[in-house]
């Protein structure tokens, strides 16, 4: 699939994240540098490794996430912000503060 | 209903109103000061009296817009964007700058 900014509807991709609590958390820790599949799946109760595998998926095609792999032994992935998902969960914080303001 | 801040939550809102084109059309339309019921129903073809109406009370129940009856002859009524309503609609200009910004 392309990214280019023409595919990129930005109130579709917000409903759909507002939408799923794993995807809200999943960003909010590798927000916080918790960007490795292994550490995202031990970071809360029941999410599993197939519901995980499925919301980076989904965020890499939304153009939100990034995935490396860097070629070690044994191999190491990790997940990042790309520029837009960067500026994307900065609009997920205005809704946080004005839910946090009322 | 009750309007206290306990019930809003500003995720499921945004949610709503972004999967809804005529909520979208009705509140830029009030942002304008269209914000009459006959004026509406004559600001976009194929939006009707009963939809409209749906709309409105959605966005009243949301806390989003205020109705004001003023007692003339003919009887007037106008609705204006709460403060809440005019801080989430600075939220729906964040979409739109970072979707403009692609």
């Amino acid at each position: 699939m392309s990214n280019s900014s023409q595919d990129v509807d930005v109130a579709t991709i917000l409903q759909n994240v507002l939408g799923c609590k794993w995807t809200l958390h999943i960003l909010a820790q590798i927000r916080q540098n918790v960007n490795r599949p292994g550490e995202l799946v031990r970071s809360a109760d029941g999410l599993t490794t197939k519901v995980l595998n499925e919301r980076l998926t989904k965020l890499i095609r939304f153009g939100i996430l990034q995935k490396t792999s860097y070629p070690e032994v044994p191999p190491r992935v990790e997940y990042e912000l790309t520029e837009f998902g960067k500026r994307f969960s900065n609009l997920l914080d205005e809704v946080d503060r004005l839910q946090n303001e009322l």
